[in-house]
């Protein structure tokens, strides 16, 4: 049976606003007996819901951030917003994690001032589990930081693989460097740094991962930096979604190819829904003191609902303690290695 | 009737060895009667060949760069490359492009250093034409420079226009950075810089491009450092790959899917076509002195066809001239700006 875990939810996040994530929101507390949400938004959106489903408690907030707000100024300035409100019950261990779709940065930057960072991280990564052939594959960092250090990278691996272990049951996950070319000594200077530090400091670390090995399945963690992760998953989801659009062309271009769409139907729809972001419903931040997953501004309430639930697996399966005691691991050991 | 033209080809380029690359020439040879073709290669394999074809001269040559060699120090000592006597051949005026699909590095090294740039180019770059929905997109730097400053990307910019307006015929083209989120401050501090200077200088500059809407069709040129185009483009390529590859799955999973894949088979066939980096044969080298077009590794002799061809019409298009005429404009402009 699984733990008993509560999960703040932004009650106002997402573009289609708080209709859907209520849905989203009663599909989650349906799927799973054990877990409590606590809704943070508007009394008159949040307290009628509560009111009429078991195992969720309303939290009424008077502030809303909107997209395009500047992040940090924003957190700092409303702080009874939906989505701070949401990090705080997690920093007074009211929940144990916080989900939202509404502005990432804003969500970055409420999870990094609001939670904190696990002691010793130097800066949390917005991973995201990519629809790879065979196997999942996880990126980060894909928006958090745009421009890194070769020293973050290090950690973003060493959090990556925590997450494959526990979430995904991946026994040794292979961990590459988002890179040009498979020759250790290509890329720009910040990617040979990192390729060297990787090499000393990672010992799964199996090489480079070319732009066109990424959903190849050849790796189970892929880091890079923010700007080239973010760039590279927007990417990703652009070409299926086109090629999508291009298929449909195809298949309605003639009676006959019409005919063929149908016989293929619901194995299509299943293929679409395998690389749709909504399959996860968001990317978990890793390095935060809490579970923190970041949904797609265009979520609908199937994507909130898984979105809920991988917030409430993330939780359970006590990733950002593990991540605590990594990093003090290996910070401990680097500095007897130092002679500290 | 369109211009004579001769074009030097790399007949050791390619993983499949010269006998691909010589299916393909004579195939270019064939469909164009205006072109001629310089083939370079060892002294077996090239003067058969142009002994028993029409327009087609052979350059015996007796070295050869392989795949993984240091590009610069290969040129350097190899002069008697196909790749390197290819680059000769164009700036002896002997021919007005070169095609390879062998190492991209040495064949950029070989133009940059034997063709040499053009005039006020700070760094050539190479670009490749995205399969976007309704129309073309140009990326580059797509490897080239790894490392960018953000005033090689308007000169990228300024090269890029050019081919668009003379190669694709379209007028007035949209430019767009590549970039994460849409808002103009966001960003890395290299791209935000680079923001600024394409608002200042180039006037077809319409903003940021996000991953997502690369292959949307939304812009005529996106330009970026190499070292993220390269990742980008062989992130599109790899999508791509994988999801013919679930789609081949999803059709071969039942007797019912197996009639639908029947009806829709040439279709598929197209679009597959549509996507491939093999349509257009390879991307153009911008900003050196004459058409050069590097070729992926895994072309067959249909994409070595195409992409003789399309370096008969960069050559026929003037590019070469053209972006040296710009770029002088462009450098005159700043200098009586300056004052000087």
């Amino acid at each position: 049976m699984a733990e008993q875990v509560t999960i703040a939810v932004d009650a106002m996040g997402g573009d289609a606003g708080p209709s859907v994530v209520l849905d989203g929101t009663a599909q989650a507390l349906a799927a799973d007996p054990n877990l409590t949400v606590i809704l943070c938004g508007p009394a008159e959106e949040v307290e009628p819901f509560a009111a009429s489903h078991e195992r969720c408690i309303a939290r009424a907030t008077t502030q809303v951030i909107e997209m395009g707000e500047h992040p940090a100024n924003a957190v700092r300035q409303k702080k009874d917003s939906s989505i701070v409100v949401g990090c705080r019950l997690v920093k007074e261990e009211s929940a144990q994690g916080f989900f939202s779709a509404g502005s990432t940065g804003a969500c970055l930057a409420a999870a990094t001032l609001v939670m904190g960072r696990v002691k010793g991280v130097k800066r949390p990564a917005l991973s995201q589990v990519l629809p790879s052939y065979d196997r999942p594959t996880l990126l980060m960092d894909v928006g958090a930081n745009a421009d890194c250090k070769p020293e973050y990278l290090v950690q973003f691996a060493q959090m990556g693989t925590v997450y494959m272990e526990k979430i995904m049951g991946v026994e040794n996950p292979r961990v590459g460097l988002l890179n040009i070319g498979e020759e250790e000594t290509k890329g720009d200077i910040f990617a040979q740094e990192t390729f060297e530090l990787l090499r000393a400091q990672i010992p799964q670390f199996a090489g480079n991962c070319e732009g066109g090995n990424l959903i190849a399945g050849d790796f189970d963690v892929v880091v890079t930096d923010g700007f080239t992760g973010n760039v590279t998953l927007k990417t990703i989801e652009g070409t299926a979604k086109v090629l999508f659009k291009y298929l449909k062309d195809a298949f309605y271009s003639s009676a006959k190819t019409k005919v063929g769409a149908v016989l293929v139907k619901s194995e299509l729809a299943e293929l679409k829904k395998k690389v749709s972001p909504d399959t996860y419903g968001g990317g978990a931040l890793l390095g935060v003191k809490g579970a923190c997953v970041v949904g797609h501004g265009s979520s609908n309430a199937t994507a909130i609902k898984n979105g809920i639930l991988f917030t409430a697996t993330t939780a359970r399966s006590h990733v950002p303690e593990i991540i605590a005691e990594k990093v003090a691991a290996v910070s401990a050991a680097a500095s007897v290695a130092a002679g500290e």
